[in-house]
């Protein structure tokens, strides 16, 4: 949407939902608060952490194999192929590699999707490490207005591994899917005069009925982040917006304010509502890679990410049926892959990620705008390019 | 707006309008993203320029007589009477004084209202002065859009100075008046389905008419500079917000992102859209003060501070009665007061307000949510206080 005016052909508005679909969403995704009033997740006023570049072109040739395929592509290559809008590669703590593409700049900020909710999932852990949250007890003890709702028998614990039962179908192919009704309970826009349901999101999640039984198996579901948020909002007093500038943003020296999608009474979306820049992103990946010690000072506690590298039941997450992520589990709304290197992952719909390798030394930052929402069309090309860029960085070690 | 959920009483929404009302305006001016759809001015991913600060809470003892009264008030005082939710004060380049109330914070990023126009207007100084754009042509050569509405005839210049004659009410009691379709074309909520008039800024300022000459008299009109803002995106192919970012905020290190609301097709709106942090609004008046220079670089040429501080016609003012600013002028949207000082002013509705003393060496950036809007209603006490501080800290230089 360029121009003044933008040509008529051109021009995106909220409330026709066009923004969303492809190729429209290449320019939405780095603008969506354009499109919708959001939050503002402060950076503070002071100078943003520093980080060190030694950019390495040398890079764009390394190759691999997509998975299912049988003919070899460069990185450089499976960046277009996979609708790459932006992505950072931060080797030992130094970015050895930044492109940009499509209308995102250093300088911008990009959806996250559900990448928000790993942010979501990691301030609960820390308020678990700190003792402010026991996840072991009923989210109903949090908050009593669930009671009624499938969530009020969950745990803590149940919600932020999404091994709740609840009946809350992401197929949106199907106009009965309840994630079209928490779309329409979240939507900040006037609601039709018609419009009987929920109109917010915590009145949407009251709603939810049970679907099988908690902590039986993962089911991934963006409601269960919603009301992690909310119970994160009873602890502290402080929606995610503001515990995320509070906890996160301002202590690990960001060099962007982030932003988060609202709905019509201000909460925070904490399961998709997330933008930020993807430097910041790497920051945050740096962090998590360096036991949570990053700029001066000790973020999150070790415990944090010592329990999202261990990961949770792979027997619980085999039961989703995920064929591109055989062994995987799910902990603290992170992705654990359970592989030789250790490696686990943030993930949003449409190519977002942010893919740390413990072993390589090695963070990921991606924004993407691929034309399909789920990644198991981008996992193919991704997940092998992740990997044969942390075999390449470890070689490079071993060898004189 | 705070409480997860808010209380029911305590919610605002964008569609009820209620927000714009006082007491809600005072969380509203403070939160208007949450409210709208925004455009960010980024600062850029670098340090902020830095502020030097030695407060001084001796200040709050300054006295002075607001206009039309007849005992005298403390500056402390003054600051709850006049619905202040932040103040700044620099003197010699030093931060003296600063004060946040209601729930602005540094921060933050409070509504500038019409200081907004005052940015715009400097920024088509600069592009004068570098010769981009030629104050004596008409509207219509550079946006040949306009030809067929009041503005067509009138020269860049006259739309700078706002000495256009069109017909444009901005007398809020009258539900007849020209603002009201202008905000209704400007707003980014869907428009009623038997909505018939102009669908964004753009298309409305196609359809001002005229009303009395141009160029003979000083007429407060906000089209003018949305007219403007057109012009500034037609010259450059940028619209006001990347502009603001690429020619001031980046420029100058501003500490925060600042924001614009937008119409629906992705217009900035020129004539009052700006949020910004009241620490950035001083960094502003302070490069003015020092004639362009900050943040080690000549941002705005000298002439361009020059030509503002000359003013325009005393007598094309005189003819909008404002009863208050005797001898003033207005230009390149800023209001000079042509006093003994040589001070000069940004202006807002509510008491927004960045007031230059260059004889003080005293920059003061206000922000407010006075329940009134028309700054008539504090000018006795804004004014009065801002001359009382200046004469008290020139006193000190004179004083051994």
């Amino acid at each position: 949407m360029v121009g003044s005016p933008p040509p008529a052909d051109k021009i995106l508005r909220f409330d026709d939902g066009s923004y969303f679909r492809f190729p429209q969403m290449r320019w939405s995704v780095s603008n969506f608060r354009q499109l919708m009033p959001t939050v503002n997740v402060s950076r503070g006023i002071g100078n943003p952490s520093p980080l060190k570049a030694k950019l390495r072109d040398d890079l764009d040739e390394v190759q691999f194999t997509p998975i299912g395929r049988t003919s070899a592509m460069t990185w450089q290559a499976s960046l277009l192929e996979n609708y790459t809008d932006g992505i950072l590669v931060m080797h030992k703590g130094t970015v050895v590699y930044e492109r940009y593409f499509g209308v995102l700049t250093p300088q911008g900020q990009h959806a996250a999707m559900s990448v928000t909710k790993t942010f979501v999932g990691t301030l609960a852990a820390l308020l678990v490490a700190e003792g402010k949250l026991i996840p072991e007890r009923k989210v109903s003890e949090y908050v009593p207005e669930l009671e009624a709702s499938a969530f009020g028998s969950a745990t803590v614990r149940q919600v932020m591994d999404m091994t709740t039962g609840i009946r809350f179908s992401e197929d949106y192919a199907d106009p009965n899917a309840e994630v079209w009704a928490h779309a329409a309970a979240g939507n900040p826009l006037p609601k039709p005069a018609d419009y009987q349901g929920p109109r917010s999101y915590y009145d949407f999640l009251k709603t939810v009925t049970d679907e099988g039984k908690h902590g039986t198996a993962f089911h991934y579901r963006t409601a269960n982040t919603d009301v992690l948020g909310w119970i994160l909002a009873r602890v502290t007093g402080k929606h995610v917006a503001q515990l995320l500038s509070e906890r996160i943003w301002q202590k690990m020296g960001m060099e962007q304010d982030a932003y988060m999608s609202v709905d019509s009474i201000g909460t925070p979306f904490a399961g998709g509502g997330l933008n930020l820049g993807l430097r910041d992103l790497a920051r945050f990946g740096e962090t998590i890679r360096n036991d949570g010690y990053f700029n001066g000072q000790q973020i999150l506690p070790k415990s944090v990410i010592a329990d999202i590298r261990k990961g949770a039941s792979q027997t619980d997450f085999a039961a989703a049926g995920y064929a591109l992520l055989k062994g995987w589990s799910y902990r603290n709304m992170w992705w654990v892959t359970h592989n030789a290197h250790g490696a686990f992952m943030a993930r949003g719909v449409h190519g977002q990620a942010l893919y740390i390798d413990p072993k390589a030394e090695m963070v990921i930052a991606r924004f993407a705008s691929h034309p399909v929402a789920g990644n198991a069309a981008n996992d193919p090309i991704s997940l092998a390019a992740y990997q044969a860029l942390a075999e390449h960085l470890l070689s490079e070690q071993t060898t004189p």
